[in-house]
């Protein structure tokens, strides 16, 4: 960034008093500029043994495959928000269940989270983010062309999980973009 | 937010194209400005069947009692975070356990993360934004005088699941400021 949001005047990095690293400081009213993790939420919406994935028709990773998830938004829950990005993505409804990883990914300045659900119904269509959605069976997933780390970290744990019987939680930190080819 | 961050023109309020809510736009470069929830990170160490407790120095909330939480940074995962916030808030080193609650405080556009937490050892004093640090049995917790109620919930939950023997996590929504007294 380089102008402050509350009066325009240029920012410059410094360590306000009693901080503890460099924030975008106003020059003109000193305002301090916080820059904060963003959350990404997302879930694994099952039908029947079948797992609903996106391919995804924007960038990062335009043509690959991951699970239907996007950014919080401000007044909604986790929940809320795997919800909705499912109804925008995959034009599905699914009901929200237990919380099934959260990973880190550091370079991005990113949590992303996502939750077991489950889809009312086989209906589910491609959304504008989306060029196609499709159900798919476990033995079929196309783990070379799943979009990101993140996803792919959730998804080896959904079935690992289900084959165990058990619903925990799992944590994971990324640390560094990979090079050149792949996305966080 | 008045002015754009990138170019310093002023910004209005406008939904962007495939989008479905308004956006600082700017009117200038155009550059869309997100704002999403920001993520606190706290814990609740424990030493020797007691918790360890902060007064709170700062405002909201001054001369009110928390357990050692603050917001996540870009380059740290959630457990680095509780882990920094008590060393910064009580002086304290603490091993971060498992995921204790996930509040969603809507009108703060915040989510809350607590952990728990073991304390290394008995040795702890008042950080910077603490007036006093203290290590609390479960019989002699202030609950009237607990700063949020996204900390009292992880609190009671914590007690609750000690007694229990268990150590689930626990999702809450917090969707209304208190009035007038209370804060979030």
């Amino acid at each position: 960034m380089q102008f402050c949001e509350k009066c325009g005047a240029p920012v410059q990095l410094a360590v306000p008093a009693g901080d503890h690293r460099p924030r975008h400081v106003c020059t003109g009213c000193g305002h301090i500029h916080y820059r904060n993790p963003r959350v990404v939420v997302g879930c694994v919406p099952e039908y029947q043994d079948r797992i609903l994935l996106c391919r995804r028709a924007i960038e990062p990773r335009r043509g690959y495959w991951t699970v239907p998830a996007g950014f919080m938004e401000n007044g909604e829950t986790l929940q809320q928000a795997a919800a909705r990005e499912t109804a925008e993505e995959a034009l599905a409804e699914v009901a929200i269940g237990s919380l099934l990883a959260i990973v880190h990914v550091l370079h991005a300045e990113q949590v992303h989270v996502f939750f077991r659900a489950r889809l009312a119904a086989a209906r589910y269509a491609a959304g504008a983010e989306s060029l196609d959605v499709a159900l798919v069976a476990a033995a079929d997933i196309p783990w070379v062309e799943i979009a990101f780390r993140s996803t792919e970290f959730a998804l080896r744990r959904y079935f690992e999980d289900k084959a165990a019987g058990a619903e925990p939680y799992h944590f994971h930190t990324i640390a560094q973009r990979l090079q050149p080819e792949r996305g966080g």
